[in-house]
Parts: structure tokens; C-alpha cells; sequence
């Protein structure tokens, strides 16, 4: 094979395997998409102990089917790329390899059955495809508004982290031990599980001054969890375009016109003409 | 009856039924909507052990007579439309079958206690008539703002469901059987409640390092519900014209103009002239 | 007393009782405000077995002093308006009788406890004194925002009531009476607990189908609550005007100035010249 | 040391210690910044029984050592500001001092365990030094939209405190003492757990007409969770400035100008000339 032929070939493979414009690339796309998902499935239905009673075998075959699958997919697109290097310690390049890995691993090591559970990382890959799909606006607008809301979010965690310290903290000696505040740490869990409106009931107040303080805590959660939505809110609304043109009237020169004008608003001049 | 005579009788009908215009049709939809929250009731009720023990007899009567209402009034609809399998099969004709469907075969199939429950698809009838009312604009502006935000929800949810996947496995082998988390999808299960923050307390993470894991993915949930918010709030005041007048061009007669427009964008006539 | 005497002296009474402009009048809200909350929180404290065991006799006491205060303020409150019966039969004409008839009752028919609840409605006399405060134009707007999204909000918990009715009567099917669903109302109970995010894990599926189905509530619950948060925050910007003021520069006649703007931002021409 | 020596070197102390201009002031406030954390998890530490059993040597070691290095800081900004008393009874002056206080006093109090708690404080002090980083105008961002939503939320949390005294008095009549709704106070606690949608399940209605009642509050609070956050969403997008550019005006140096801005709106100077 000479070395045009196989520059050839890998960049066809490249096409394929990394991009979405041809038909073999949506084919093999809408084909690793489905592989994924029916994969993530087995690791997930193997952990019901029923399940793996009853089919473990089964799941066992389809697990080395994908495995070997994907360790296929995993050297040919090493082998597509310019540079594999660049490939291999990229993020999806380690997820990738996090992928089938553990499979087999587990030859080596029998009895490692929690360390399988890193081949749930594979359900990551399904965000690659995505990229190529008619949701990268959607994506790009979501990232960009949480890109830029990154700051304040940091300062929001960071005020709520210290009230549940202090609050914690309180609990911890008003409550005390025998009410299930055994620790500052557990006191600071409780505080985080109130605040954030999640509110278990694994551990609840209950001395009446506990009882009192944990209702200013949750009427102050209101107002706090009134922050961040504010924040993305503000940051998705400047993300999108608000449906205006920027086209400029030919004759006044003036622009903030409607997408779906036909005529300056200002003059009358005929846009687009 | 001549042909012209059952034409203007099937007219005057879907008129009663299908439209609101007249006040025979306000009547109707007034009685309809009468009739529906009344027999949900029934239903519901019927559910209750004690009720159904005390008044069995009268909810079984009650429940024939609205049977059969609505059973005369499926047949006037089916009568009284130009395409009848068109009603049929549509998403209402398909609700108003499912609503008689059940207590007929009850008396074929005695003992099809659950099968009855399908008639409490009957409250989906009352949209029906909402939609003739003065609610017709904000049925309208909140569909047409979720429909806007649908790819951006999408691409959410998606990314949470990925979120819960992973947590949920980590949580599996964090805590283990011993506490609850007896498999991956009861993870999953069990992270969808934490991050919705729903927050049930039946599986609640017991060691010290699933607490602290839980901590951390709950502060997330703070900044992840803030995402849906922001995406509709955005789309709701996009679909809400802000600042527009309600001025109509005279000349071409289409309305949705800037409050600062001095010509009409669509046919560039002079606006209050 | 002359007619003329008589007359000054219920205008003068009239203006420190309903009103807040004069020293006097302040003064009488600020007793007011006082006494309605000791009153409210004697109330309260009554309730709790080992206070009323302890305190019981000063509670008495002081909650006889109470009611003879507002007793009197009742009536100076009939006496100096022009209408009576339009202030005895208005909302907090209706308050503030329901606020002192309990205690008398009591006396005529002992052990009626739980009807001497009903003074807590106390509580809701404060809100006439607010009025008078510089909270007026927040609660003016706050009440703007809500009225006008209310034919939204009412389409919004219409929808959330047939989710819950038809999500509830199948998870009364699913999970059945031996899971804690014994009826559809008490799956409708649970499917509201849910999709509102309160979970009090009081009642929650047991069977892996039924918390599937949760879990999709669940998410769902996500954007459903994103709905009214929208809604009301689209109302409140509107309700709120952006800080421009409405000049109109004398030179090129634009608007759309800052309110801080001392130049035309177009033409460079001084403003309030 | 002649007073001008001292003069320049309380000064150069002044810069270290409370600016973080120079290379030494950012080296002291990451050193700082490292005491804090590390005294605050060693305090959360020793709270726990099985830690304090295995290294409360060490706990007490470290803690003495990070109380001496805090006590010498102490008086080090004392020394190096010009009026000593303003920095002592400032928040941060007291703050500073609660942090060094309660192990000194523990030496003369044994056993006065939980008044060591009070040295969780210290993670305010994190607070002063995040002030001089680039999260400064997020900081005053966030805090400007809270002091402008001030009043508004006054208002609402106003609101919130009488509906959950009313449902928690109304509950405390319908549950009753044998369903956990003991007394009117408990039951105000409860209205604000599933207000808030909390939800511990500490405290849940049994009886119908209760679940019924806690089912309209739970929809109720869908509606009112909003009202913080659209408060909340439309001051931050008013804090931050929306299409303004970040030009300077060469003639008056005022900046704050709109985008489509031409002249200066403070001295009328042409911009971009």
C-alpha cells in the first residue's frame, strides 16, 4: 500500500469515524449511538442481582461482543488521526479507553466486580455524536451561558458552602448527638440536604429551638435558590439573539429592524432591496 | 329527510358540539364540562375501599348514566363531523373512546377492577373546552414557549440523565447493598430523587463519603434546576411581544409594530397617519 | 354634643384609626402592629401542652386584655365611619370581628378549643397597616405581577392537576394498595408531593415499573416548575420600568434616553435645556 | 525608632496585611486563605468521635499553633491601622477576634466543649480576602440585586410567615395532637417544611381532608417559590448593564454609554471621534 493510498484511506476512515457529512459517518454515528445505549443497558441490568441470576450469561457474551466492538473503534480511529497522541489523552480519547478497559481487566483480576462499573463512563461517548447533530446550537448556547454566569456561580457556591458551615455548626450543638447531629460534618449534611430543598428526613431537627432555627433556614433557602436561576436566566437571555436583523436601511441608514421586516421602520425604505 | 335538511341539522350540531360561537354550544360545553368533573370524581372516590363498601351502588349508577351520555354524545360528534374517521382517530376522538370503552367491557370481563381506571383519562376532555374559552391566548403563548425551548430542554434533560447515570453507579459502589442501593438503576432511582430534589428519604446515602458525594451533587442541583428555568422564562418573554403597539397598518392591515415605528415594516405605509 | 362636634370629632377619630398621615395616627399603628403580634403569639403558645400547663393563667389573662382592647377598637373603628355596615361586612371588617368573637363564645360554650384557633386570624390585620408603609409600591407591584399572570398561572395548575389526576390513578395500578397507593386519591396525593418536589417519603414506589415512572415524573417535575417561575418573572420585568426616562430631545426629537443622560446620545443636544 | 520609621512601617504592614496590591500582600492572603481552611476542617474534624479518639493530640497540636499564628495577626492589624478601635468593632475585627477567643477561654473553662464551636467563624474571615480578587465585581453584582430586591422580598417573606401561621394553625385542628401536630408552633413548622418543598416527612398529614389541604399548599408554593426568583432575575439583568458599550468619552472620561451611542449623554463630546 503505497503512502498516498493509505493517506487516502485513513482520511476516508477520519471522515467516517469522527465526522457526520457523509452517509457512512450518519450510518456509523446512528449505529455507535445504539451500540452505546444497549451496552450502558447490560452493565446496568448486570447489577440487579435477579437479573444476573437469571440471564448473567447472556450479559456476559453481549458485554465481550461491545467490548470488542469498541476496542475495534478505539484502534482504527487511534489509527485515522494525524497525530494519535493527541487523540489518546484527549478527553474522549480517555473515556474511550476507560471504556473497555475494564472488561478486560477483569480477566486478570477475577472478583472485581465494582471496578467493572467504570464501563458506565461510556454513556459519556453519546455527547460526541451529539455534537454533530442539529442540537449544537443548543448546546453552545447552554455552555456559553453557564461559561459566562461561571463567576458569580463560584461566588453563590461559595456564600452558600459557608452558611451551611455555620449553620451546621449550630445545629451540631443545639440538636447534639442523641438527635442524630453526631458531628459538625453531619451537621453540615443536614444543613446542604435543608438548604437545597432536598430534605430527606434521615436526620431532622428536633428540639424546638433546632425546629425554629431550620424554618429561617429554609424560608432564607427561598431567597437563595432564587440566585443561581436568576443568574442563567440573565446570562440565556443575553446568549440569544432577541430576533432582530442587523441589517441597515439603505436610505436612513438606521438598523434594528424586525427578522421579518420588509420595510425601514424609520423612513419607510424597502430593506433587502 | 332530504339530503339539504340533514346537511343543515349536521351543521347546526357540530356547531352545539364543536364550537362555542352560539349559546346553545356554551350550554353544551358548560354541561360537558359539568358532567366530566363529576364522573372523575366517581372514579375516584370509587378507588376508596370505605367509600366504594358504602356507596358502591350509587357510584355504579351514576357512573351507566354518564356511560351512556357519553356515548350518546361520542356518536352526535362522530354524526355531526364531514369525516368521521378523522374525529376517530384523532387525539380527542381516541380519549372520548377510552372514556366509554372501559364500563362496557367491564360486564363482558367482570373482575377488571384496574381496567376501569383507564376512564380517568375522561379529565383530558375538559382541554377540549378550554380551548374555546378566553384562555385560548395563554394555552397558546405557554405552548408556543415550551415548543421553542423543546431542542434546549432536550439537550437538558439529556445531559441530567447522564449526571444520574454516572452518580447513581458511583453511589452503587460507594454504599453497596447493605444500604439500599441495591443495584445501578436503583442509584440512578435514587440520584434522580436527590437531583430533582424531591428528596423521598426511602434510600439515603449512610457513609461518610456517599454523604459527601451527595453533598456535592445537590449543590449542583441548585445550579442545574436554575438551566429549565432560565430556558423558559426566556422563551416566555420572547413569545409575549414587549413594547409593541397595537396598532394596525391601514394599508395591509398587519398589526405587531414597534411602539417607535413610524411605517409599517411589512408594506411601508405611513403609520398613524 | 352638637351635630357639628360630634361630626369633627369622628373625622378626627376616623383619621387616626384608618389612616397613618398624622403623629397620632402613627402612633396608633405602631400599637397596633405590637399588640396583634403579642397576641397572636399568646395564641400560639397556648397551644403547646407544657406551656399552657406552665403559663396558662397568664396567657388567660393577657388574652382577655387583648380582645377588650380589640373589642374597643372595633367599635371606635364603626363608630367613625360614614357607613357602617360597608366596613362591618368588607374583608377585614370580617377580620377583625372573627379576631375577638371567639373568646366570648368560649365563655358560653367551654371546651371549644380548637374553635379558639380562629383568633389566629389576627394575623392578618397587620396587613392593613403595611398598606400605609413605604411597602406599598412593592406590594402594589408584586400584586400587579401576580394579577396579570393569573389566567397563565390558572391554564399552568389546570395542567398540573390532569398530570397529577391521570399520573396518580396509574401509580395507584402499578404499585397497588400493599405499596401505601390505596386509592386514586391517594395516588393523586402522592403524584403532588412528587411533581411539586416536597417528597415527604411518607408514601413512595416500591416496584422497580412504578419507580421508573417516577423518575420520568420527576424530570418532568423539573420543567413543569420552571413554568410559573417563568411566567411571574416575565410579569415582574414588565411590571418594573427599565430606569429610561421619556424626554424627548428638543433637537433631533428622539427618545430612549437614560434617565441619567444630560446630552442627546444622537445629536449631542443638551437635554432639559 | 523615630516616628517617621514607625510611620513607614505600619504603613508597609497596612499594604501587606489589608491590600493585595503588592507581591508580599498576595503572598500573605494565600497563606491566609491556607490557615483558614485548614483550622476550620481541623475544628469540623475533632467533632467527630472516632477522629478526635485517634488523632485529638493532633487536633489539639494544630490548633494551637494555627490560635497563636491567628492571635499574632490580630494584633498586627491592630497595630498597623490608624484608629485601632474602628478595626476592633468592625464585623471583621469581631469576627477576627471570635476566632482566637474560645481556645484561650478553654483553658480556664474545661470542659466548655461547645463553646468551642464558635471557631467555626472563622470561615468568614475567607470573605475579606475573596474581596481584593477578580471576584470583586461579581460580588458587588450579586449584592446590588439582593439590596434592590430588599424591599420586594420583605414583602414576600411577610406573606410566606402568615399563610404557613394560618395552614399550621388550620392543620394543627384537622390532624390534632395523634398525627404529630401537637401544637399550633409544630404546626407552623410543618407549613414551612412543605412550603419551602422540604419535605423531611418528619411531620405528614394522615387524615384526608389534611392531605387534601397539604395537596392545594404544595401547588400554592409552585406559585409562590416563583416570586423570589423572578425578584431576584429582574434585578440582576437591571445590575448588569445590557448592549452598553465600554467606551470612554475622551472629553468628560464618564463611561456607561449605549451602544448605539454618538455623543457623550454627560457633556454632549462626540464619541468614537
Amino acid at each position: 500500500m503505497s503512502y498516498n493510498t493509505r493517506e487516502k484511506w485513513t482520511h476516508r476512515l477520519h471522515e467516517i469515524i469522527f465526522e457526520a457529512d457523509t452517509k457512512a459517518g450518519k450510518t456509523f454515528d446512528v449505529i455507535l449511538i445504539f451500540s452505546i445505549v444497549v451496552s450502558v443497558l447490560v452493565v446496568m441490568l448486570d447489577s440487579v442481582a435477579e437479573y444476573r441470576a437469571m440471564y448473567g450469561d447472556w450479559f456476559y457474551s453481549i458485554e465481550w461482543f461491545f467490548t470488542i466492538l469498541f476496542t475495534v473503534e478505539y484502534f482504527l480511529r487511534i489509527i485515522s488521526v494525524k497525530k494519535p497522541s493527541g487523540y489518546i489523552f484527549s478527553f474522549y480519547g480517555l473515556v474511550d479507553l476507560f471504556s473497555i478497559l475494564p472488561t478486560y481487566i477483569s480477566i486478570l483480576l477475577p472478583g472485581s466486580q465494582y471496578f467493572l462499573v467504570i464501563r458506565i463512563l461510556r454513556v459519556l461517548r453519546v455527547f460526541r455524536v451529539l455534537k454533530f447533530t442539529q442540537y449544537l446550537i443548543e448546546v453552545n448556547q447552554l455552555q456559553k451561558a453557564l461559561a459566562s454566569s461561571r463567576r458569580k456561580i463560584t461566588v453563590f457556591i461559595f456564600t452558600v458552602v459557608t452558611i451551611t458551615v455555620i449553620v451546621g455548626s449550630l445545629m451540631y450543638v443545639i440538636e447534639g448527638t442523641e438527635n442524630g447531629f453526631t458531628s459538625i460534618p453531619k451537621g453540615i449534611y443536614w444543613a446542604i440536604v435543608t438548604l437545597t430543598t432536598v430534605g430527606y428526613g434521615d436526620i431532622s431537627p428536633q428540639t424546638n429551638l433546632g425546629q425554629m432555627l431550620s424554618a429561617v433556614i429554609m424560608i432564607m433557602g427561598y431567597g437563595i435558590i432564587a440566585v443561581p436561576t436568576g443568574i442563567v436566566t440573565v446570562e440565556l437571555s443575553r446568549a440569544q439573539p432577541k430576533g432582530r436583523s442587523t441589517e441597515v436601511c439603505r436610505y436612513c441608514s438606521r438598523e434594528g429592524h424586525d427578522s421579518d421586516a420588509e420595510y425601514c421602520k424609520y423612513c419607510g425604505g424597502k430593506l433587502n432591496a
